[in-house]
C-alpha cells in the first residue's frame, strides 16, 4: 500500500520538500499532495476566469478555484500534515485541519512550542503533534512500515 | 421552525450579545448555541479531570472536554456565524469553519475588510461574508422569514 | 406525524398557495416550506451585504443568501414538489430535484404534459408526475393518511 | 494522479470534444466522462427493453437507462463540467449541478454571461464560472498541476 | 423517549393490530407506522394521477407513490418488524428487510418454521426472530423497558 | 472504465453464463461477481465452522457467511442485476434489491410479465425491468459504451 | 437543550445511580439512557424467543436482542459514558467505545489509573478520562452549562 | 479481486502468520494489513514525538499514533478478523469489533469456546465465530472464491 499524504498550510519555507526528500532517502511507501503552493500562482488562480475589480471577489474566485484540487486532494489522502509557521495568520491551514477533523481524517499538526496555546483545539483533535519535519518523517516511517 | 444559530470565533467583544439582543428585538424565530466563552473557564475546562505540569497538556485536555461541547453544537446548528476579530490568532474559528464545510452546514463569516485577503479560503466556502452585526441580523431575518 | 413538505420552483402563479389551502380544507397533517417567493426579495436578498456594482456578483450573494434558506430547507423536509411552469427557465428548480435526487429524498414534479420531453431525466428520479395541483393534494392525502 | 472530469450538459455544439482536444494537446493529467451524448442514441435508450405506446413512458424508461450512467460517472468523477447553452431548456444540466452539489463534489459551469441572472443559483453553487472553452481548459490545466 | 416501530409485510391477517393491542394493554412506549394495508387502495395509490393502459404502468406509479410513505416511514422508525405469511410472493417485505439492512436499522422477522430456509438470509441480518405476536410484543417490551 | 454488474437472484438456470458469455462476445468493458451459486456449497458455508443440530443455526451461519461475501460485493459493484425465476420464494433476491435501493446503486430487475404484480415494489426502485438475458445485455452494452 | 448521556460499561456497582442523582442534584439539563442492566434479564433477553441447548445460540440470541436497544441508544445519544471496572473482562464496553469513535460520537472513559496501560487506544479516541463518578458529573456540568 | 484482510487483536502468540502462510500455500486473492504488532515498538510509537514523565501521556501519544495506522487500515479493508487470546484484556481487540460494527465492515472473531459469554456483544455483532485458525482460513477459502 502506498499512502497518501497531504501537506497542507505554510507556504513560507521549504518544509514540504524537506518532508519529501526524507522520506523518499528512507524509501516509505508514500506520496505527497498538496493545494499550488506558489504564492503568486495560487492567489492568481481565478484570473483566467477574467479580471475583477474588487479584492475581495479576485480572492473568491481564485479561492474557490483552488478548493477544487484542495477539496478533492483532502478527501482523497490517507493522511493530512499540517503546518503553522510563526508568521502570518494561516487560516486556511486551520479550516483543513477543521475539514479533516469532520471527515474523520487522520492529521499530524507540524508547529513550534509556542504556538500550542492558540492551536490548542487544533491539536485536540490532531492524531500527533511534531515540533520538526524529522519528527513528521519518524511518524510516517512507524505507520507506514510494512509490519 | 425555530433555527438554531452557532456562534463561533472571537470571545473579546460583546458581538454575541448584540446579535442575540438585536434578534430578540426584532422577534426572530432563532435561539443560540456557541462555546463556553468565559476565557478563564474554558482554559480550565479540563482541570476538574487532575492537574497537568506541563502546559500542552493542559491545553489538550481542556480542548477536548471543550470538543464535546463544540463539536455536537455544530453538528445540531442549522447555521454558524463564524466571528474573526483583529487580535489573537482564532485559529480555532477557521478550524470551526473547515469544519462546517466538510459537513455541508451553511455559515456565515464576521470579520472587517482588512482581513479580506487571509480569510480567502474561509470566505470562499461560506455562504455569506458580513461587516457587522447588524448585517449578520439582516441576513438572519431574511433566511427565517416566514414567506 | 406531521409531514414537512418544500414547495419548490415556479414563483408567478399562486400554485403554492392552491395546494396550502386545500391541504387545510382536507385537514392533511402537513407543513410547508418553501424557498422566499417574492421575486423582489429574493433578488435583493444579499444587498443586506453591501452593494454590488456587477450583476453576477450581486446575483452570486443573494443566491447564497437564498441557499441558507434552501438547502437547509431541502435537507430537513420529508418531501418535496417540484413546479415547472410554461415561462422562464427555472433551472432552481431541476438544481433542487438533482438536489433531492442525491439525498435519496423523494420528489413530485408538476408540470403540464409539453414539457414531458425536456424533464425526462428530473421526472425519472422523481416519485410521481402531477399535472394539476389538485393531483399533487391528492398524493399527499394518501402518503399522509393515517392508516 | 489522473483526475476524471464528467462533462454534463448541451450536446448540440462540440464543445466536449474542444476541451478533451486542447487538454490532450496541453497533455494534461485528465480523462472524460459523459452521459451518452448522441440525441437518438439517447432518447432511445430504453427502447430495447420493449416498445412503449405513450412518448411518456418511452422517455421515463430511457431516462432511466442513461441514469444508470450518469448516476454512476457523476459519483465517480472528481469534477463536473456542467454546460448551459442558448437553446433548449437543459434542465437535465442543472439537475446534474444540484446532484452534485448534494454529494459536495465540485462543478465547473460553462455558459454565456446573458444566462447569468436564470443561472445564479447554479452558478452560486458551483466552484468556477467559465465563459469559454478556453477558461474551463485553464482551470483544469491549474487544478491538475503538478505542483 | 417514545419508540417508532414499523411493521412491515403480510396485509392478509390481522398481525398489525394484534401488537398495537398487546403493547397497549401493556403500556409500552410505543408508536407504530406501517404501509397503507388496505389491498385495493394501496394498488389504486397512483391511480389520481391518471389512468394507465398497461398493468406494469399502473403498478409502477401505485409502487412508486406508496414508496414516497413507506421509504421516509422506515428512515424514520427506530425499529421495523417484517412479517413473512404462508400466501404470496411479499417480496416487498424482504425488500424492506434489506432496505434496513444497509441502513443499519434494526429489525426483527416474524414467521413460521417452516420458512426458516428461504429466508435464512434475511433473518441472518436481523436482530431477531419471532415465531408469533406474543414473541414480538415480549422483544419490544424488553427493548424499551425504563431501566 | 471497466464497469463490475453483480449478478444477484435465481440459481437454478444458467442465466448469468449466457450473460457473461453474451458480453464477452461484444466485448464489453464489464466485469461479473455473485454469491457463491453452487447450492450445495452454499447452503454448507457455515459446516467449516462446526456443525449445528437446528437448521436454524446452521442456515443462520451459512447464511452470515455467504453474507461477508454478497454484502462487500454489493457495495463495490456499479450495477446490479436481480432475477426472479418462477420458482421458489427468492427472498433473498428481494433482500438485494432493497439494499441496493437504500444504497442508491442502480439496478436491473430480470423476470417473466406474470411477476410483475408481485414484484411491483422492487421494479419500482429499480432503473430498469428486463424480461430477457438479451435486453440485460443491450442495456449493459449501452450504458457502458464509449461514446 | 437537553442533553442525553449514554451509560455503557461495568454493571455491578451503583456507578449510573451516583451519576444520574449528581445530576439531578446539580439541575443539570440531562437525561440519561443505558442498556438493560439488570444482569440475569440482560442474559435472557433472548428467552422469550424460545429455548437454546447450547450457551453459544442463548448468548447470541439475547445479545442480539439487547444490540436493538443499545445500538439504537448510541445512535441517538450526545455523549456517551464508558465505564471500566476492576472484574470482568467488559468487552461490550469497549466495543460501545469503538461503535462511537468510528460514528464520531464523543465520549468518557471513567476507569481508575491502573487501567490506564490496557485502555490506551479506547482513551486515546476517548474525549475525556475520568477516575472518578464527581469528575465525570463535573465535565457534564461544564459541558452542557447555558453560557 | 483481491481481498484485504485486516487481522485484529492479540499479539502473543503467531496466529496472524499462521493464517497467512495457509492462506498462501491455498493460494488465496487475500492481502494482510494489521497494526503494528511488536508490543515494545508499539508502546514506543510516541516517543519520537518527545519523552513524556507520565505514563498516561506516554500511552496517549503512542495509541493516536498507531490509530492513523489502524484506524486507516480498517476503513479500507475488506474483512476483519478479530483474534481474543486467554491473556490481558484486549480491550482493543472489542474496540476494533464496534469500529468496524459501526461501519457495516464485516468480521470475524477467533476464540475459544471459554470466552463465548464473556464476548456475546461483539460476536453478534459478527459475521462468524471461529475457534481456530483453520476455520478462519476455510472462511476465506470460501468467500474469496472465484465462483
Amino acid at each position: 500500500m502506498i499512502w497518501t499524504v497531504y501537506l497542507s498550510g505554510e507556504i513560507h519555507t521549504d518544509w514540504r520538500e524537506q518532508i519529501i526528500q526524507q522520506c523518499a532517502e528512507r524509501e516509505l511507501p508514500v506520496e505527497f499532495t498538496s493545494a499550488v503552493t506558489n504564492h503568486e500562482r495560487s492567489d492568481a488562480a481565478g484570473d483566467c476566469l477574467g479580471p475583477e475589480a474588487l479584492p475581495f471577489w479576485r480572492d473568491h474566485k481564485s479561492a474557490k478555484v483552488n478548493g477544487i484540487r484542495t477539496q478533492t486532494l483532502l478527501e482523497t489522502c490517507d493522511i493530512a500534515v499540517v503546518r503553522f509557521g510563526d508568521k502570518y495568520k494561516q487560516w486556511n491551514a486551520a479550516f483543513d485541519a477543521g475539514f479533516c477533523a469532520a471527515m474523520g481524517k487522520p492529521y499530524i499538526t507540524l508547529h513550534d512550542e509556542d504556538l500550542v496555546h492558540p492551536l490548542k483545539e487544533v491539536d485536540a483533535a490532531a492524531m500527533a503533534w511534531a515540533k520538526s519535519v524529522d519528527q513528521v518523517v519518524d511518524v510516517l516511517a512507524y505507520v507506514t512500515s510494512s509490519r
